[in-house]
């Protein structure tokens, strides 16, 4: 069973100008061969399917609270495919005027307009759904982690690329973070293969050959020791993960250790605006609020909503009417 | 972000005579159109892309509460394939005699055994991949709600006969657990809709026309009240659920209720034993123990694992021995 | 068995400039998961799988009169698409120029150039191929009537969304067209859940919440009455379909009506003329022409083609050329 | 646009021993690569893109009246299908019993159950989604002329090799009869080609080298010489079809004629009983019946069902209480 | 088994400058399912699954020679692609800058540099993959002749189109030759069924109906009697092929004959250099260098490297440096 | 370019008793995600887009010699296959009886019969097709080396368990010989990493952890020691392996060294017999003997075929009359 935090791992930008042509390739991503629902779904099917867990439960533990920190990675990337589509058709609390989507006609991905609601899919660059074929699941357990060491080096490729490709605020502030991180979990199956068969794979880092630290906007999170952490990701769970993670860093030679809370604090997202020319959520504000309102009073809860959203959240329809996409 | 809970939302049996066309059929559940990782990837992505999220709170809460308990039915299911499996090639610590996979050629799905080690993948009971088409996320709320209703009433279907077509014990626990909790899901939809629309879709219960108290293995849950309460699946979020979901059930006609525990407790899953035939885990039970309890030792942790399997899962090695696939 | 009739349900303008990118949307309503060939072989399938028919006659008969009506809807989304690629590459009788396809190169589906002749093809507005993943037919009649009224709604959504998209005079009588006929589809479903369940369904409508009457290309259809009315599409059967088609429009309000004719009069499509660029059809409109003349000739048919083409399709060559994709 | 009448294009036995490992060979015969939904959907987008049709006249009418006779063979398969599948569960009018799908237990195609009411599918006998790919329309008369010709000589070896797999009745009343009308369409197109090209390719007749007239349930209909007849299975259009289709057949050296109806007369189909396992169609013949009635009569229609099945459909349930699949 | 022979089979022009619409284009070439990959795959599987092949020899040799010289085809036009991608991010000698992708977002194949080292893949012009339904492979000889005849008809569609579409000098240089050597194999299993049924499949000649000598890119390998010659693409084996390709061509009237070497020449292929910003080849020149020359020394290798490419290699990264995208 | 040797690497035994089960399972060494296909296609795509290759050229040829081989691998597995095939349906040198396949109806991959002349097919256990999302070619030869290490480490994983399953002495021979060849490549990518970035990879040998020596079919091979040797499978090309393929054997200790001939000697494959039921090759022994004299003789070719077939090619038809598919 997993429990959900309705806040996101690390801070995205509001969004600014759209960005639909940058969404698309974020999308690899997502849905790519080496997107976060793969590595989220490989990682989450391997502890699934894991045979005598509690002979080797520290690589059990590695492996599941891995996986679980890939589902906060997965909405990081949806968040801000989210925010790179908002203002593509026009914001405003009206019905969408006759062709509101003409701007956007042979930009990006057609289905994040006629599929989607302005927002991510399972989907990568190319608008292929991701597909339970990326799944690698052999229960060898040194297979598995050769597996998973090539899939973050993979993955690494990719975000690298994205970083190089995108230059949206968003997207930057995604692939800086999610470096870091994924970075972390290819040390973490590389150190796992080391410990089993002795084998020195630190000596394959960094994969691809440029230093995390050379990206601008994954420093701020090396300096605060990001790159050396891991976090189990339970409140109870997965305290082995200690008998893996640890040694130094094979980039910067810090000292790894395991995070003392289970979780990184998180942040509330930003609460997007409507985007009426795609009907997304459909109502306008006014009229979804005075529904939502009256249901709240109904089940004798408080007035006013109790969920927490950013605080730029307030002014986002303002700020951005008027902007188009590039 | 999510956390992980090291546990199963319900007791399953251990394993006992094998049954790989049996594990065929139920992958339906798991990465069919109407599967687990469907009803969980759905509502997970309509979370992740909800505009308005703030005004709408009501519905946003309880997409993503329901998303959240869907990740733990996945679980459930693989956990029932990893379990029908178990067996269908000879136990024991030694290697793999020269032909132990040749009971299973022509039966059941190839890829539970040349694939995974005798354990579950994110594919259908045709051995067809899931894939990302299969998300529906519109971002037009009443679509998506329409859309949600209709994919638990698919997910209902299939459950219902996976249950008639297997009679392998962890097959109908799962069945029997999943009809209650899966049907909780499509009443909760359905009365979403009401509260926006005002039309009475309580009227089409059941569909399928077959009451859940009809099923044997249901009836404990409902019970148990299970069929009325709806679980947050969060310790601080997601509130407002209590506004959409209340009233009585389609059904029974008891009082719908959230609950008053974030989760329903669990139960420690079963610690599965090695396969060696499929390389699971590669190392014998011994093996792996003297590699971990020496990683162990070097972390400073407890000498024992510290992770939490079911108490049976002690003698199971020894009373699999022997067992063939029927 | 079908009869065919050869004439449009609508009528379509003449190809006037050619929209490749345009058309690449629009294959959306062509090959897309919502799009017309799924609610035509949808419920042409459950219409060939339907149990107990002669039981449940006024249901078998709806769905299989409205299969039959999408067949024609499949071929004006066709239409649509070639209209708008007609002249793309350049228009003469003589052999195409060496880089007729230049202009092309980079916009829209390459496939409509390189695969086809500068005409529509089975694939959605990624490219990518309708599949018979898209059909559902359950036998269940509740869930496949749930799942239609789903599926046109899901229609609903993206022909009101490519015509927000597409300005093509072809694509907005396109759209303006199947919103009002499709939108007859949408209500016939919702309608025969209500008679079957009680549920009042009718209260979902508009869904999307865009009242159809709203699109200027729909009224005139409206006020011919095309939203009420619903046409057997056989010359004999389906009587039964008055048996579920009745009551009032949920939107207007006017008086349901199953029409006493079988089918709309319909008109003659437009003859598209050749695009030598893409062979299509390899001869030029002389030799074609002739070699056709020698063939009825010796079968002993009339001296000029019987068939009957829109009398626009005459001079079209001639008020084609120089018009380039914009 | 087309009609429908509601009659198979030949006579299929009633259903008797179920054969569900049959069914899924014949489903190579419905979404397979060569299956009819290929030929079909082949030919009715090729006469969609006919581009200078009233030029080639002869050649759009001989394709667009092959299409169309086309939508009859699906629907014959499709009914083959649901014919060889009906009592694989227990036919009765109660609910469903515990395990009434246990027999079927990895025998056949597993959605013929889980996902369909056992029913046919677009699905080829891998249980593979029939996709668009398999469409070739390219515009170039010559081309897709060459590309039909392969395209029926690899459905007529289709139909031979299921002829030989499968001795259920159904299935060799319909190969028996798709092999004389398919190969109609074999020399249709061969016979086009040599018109257009002077290319002999009556030569290459019989293709694969087995004469149709050595199947036994072929000579049925040689003998009433179908296989020389061309329908044009439209009341007004596609008379030039004439211009094509003469000379003589290639296998027997009768003349080629076309038919001077637009159809062949056709059977009503069984009328296929309920199959409360898989909820197919989830109302008992009383219920349904009942409510139809109901219906009926508030529409003013007669009391007793108007559309017509076949007179053995009245006695199949009795007839097939107590049948197993083999 | 194979040998290679690391040349081209014809030279292609230096990367000149980048064009990255254009690459994504002649993909269909390479991914397609009329592309390079398909006639290599094909043959070579028909070669690999002939049954009775000493008896029906020449035929055997025909398809084995042919499917070996697609091998060389697939080379080429990856070859071409990869060139037409060069330059298409900044070429240098260090790291890639921060936005070295910005310019090409949007344009092409996002695959062509997200997954990719800028370079070609196994996937159409749509970006989606070469599979294995692709190929067909009946065993039947009449039936595969029939089919590769058909194949190398829409392969000579396709190359035309790209032709047309693509006037990069690479593009051309490629389709030139493609055309010439294609055109061979479609002659050559047209005489194939000649001489097997004495169809005369030689009056459907030129299909598309262009002459190839059309082409200027073509003319020189006519000249060069290209267009006449079967090579066996084996030193030992394949001389029956001679008792097929014979007679006379269709468009030219020249005489067919067996190529008395065994392989054309060819050439060596340019080097192409670094893409540091996809991280291909990951190390700067001077690295890698480096590196060899010290693994060459301590294998007792020359100090300098023994393969061989052209001439023009030397001088690549100079002349490239500055060229942009268009 | 390449050319071909009709020869197979190692020899396989004649048909004897047919396995359609197990013939399925062995296609997942064909066309599976880590099937020869796979290993093939991944090498030769990096191979076609290396950059820098002269700088790099040790790893250039390494990769180009190992992507020749496994032609040949695919080759031998493709003749497992039909091997395994021959006899499943009646073998004689009539037409097919009437019922010639109903003995493997519902055995085994459907296609093996229904699309092939039970034959090999490009896809793997399940009937799925391979297809392009296979290949990795980042152009980083780092992570290109990282994946074929892990590639090839699934491959003998799935190379292990068909051993394992499937007792038929062609699959058993072809296991046997996969195993030390395909260990040979494993232990170059691993050795290549090594070289270039000094991680010990050696130590994770064996993976998964069964001795090779450990398999009986294996031992001759490497007693004739095959796995310590490397073929360059290219007359002039590709010497600079050397400079990667040395050091000793992870396994045995053994030299590793560089092949002093270009390529195994191979030996000739059986020549399978005709399989009427499934057409093919279509024409019996005799007919096609006959044609192939003439036209022989017409070409001026010896009067026997000069091609070279196994000797026991000669009794074949004899020797497998009457055996019937397990």
């Amino acid at each position: 069973m997993i429990l959900r935090i309705d806040r996101l791992g690390v801070e995205l930008p509001p969004p600014s100008d759209p960005d639909p042509a940058g969404a698309q390739a974020v999308q690899e991503l997502l849905g790519g061969k080496f997107g976060e629902m793969s590595t989220w779904l490989n990682y989450t099917f391997q502890s699934f399917n894991f045979r005598a867990r509690q002979g080797a439960r520290p690589f059990y533990d590695l492996v599941s609270s891995i996986a679980t920190e890939e589902f906060g990675h997965v909405e990081l990337v949806a968040a801000t495919i989210n925010t790179m589509l908002t203002g593509a058709s026009p914001i405003d609390d009206g019905r969408a005027p006759e062709a509101a989507l003409a701007d956007v006609k042979g930009i990006g991905n057609p289905h994040h307009f006629l599929a989607g609601g302005q927002s991510s899919l399972p989907q990568n660059s190319q608008g292929r759904p991701w597909n339970g074929d990326y799944v690698f699941s052999s229960g060898d357990l040194i297979e598995d982690l050769t597996h998973n060491y090539f899939l973050e080096t993979g993955a690494r490729n990719n975000k690298l690329k994205v970083y190089e490709m995108v230059e949206h605020p968003a997207a930057r502030a995604l692939t800086g973070y999610l470096l870091v991180r994924g970075g972390v979990h290819q040390v973490a199956y590389a150190r796992a293969i080391e410990h089993l068969t002795g084998a020195s794979l630190m000596k394959m880092f960094p994969s691809p050959r440029i230093p995390t630290e050379k990206i601008p906007e994954s420093r701020p999170h090396i300096e605060r020791g990001e790159h050396t952490k891991l976090y189990r990701f339970s409140e109870e769970d997965f305290h082995e993960v200690a008998a893996v993670w640890n040694g130094t860093h094979p980039e910067t030679g810090d000292e790894l250790v395991v995070a003392n809370v289970p979780h990184p604090e998180g942040v509330p997202a930003h609460d997007l605006p409507p985007q009426p020319a795609v009907f997304a959520p459909g109502y306008s504000l006014e009229e979804i609020t005075e529904i939502a309102q009256k249901l709240r009073k109904q089940a004798g809860l408080p007035d006013k909503p109790t969920g927490v959203v950013s605080e730029e959240s307030q002014g986002l329809v303002e700020s951005l009417v008027g902007r188009v996409p590039s």
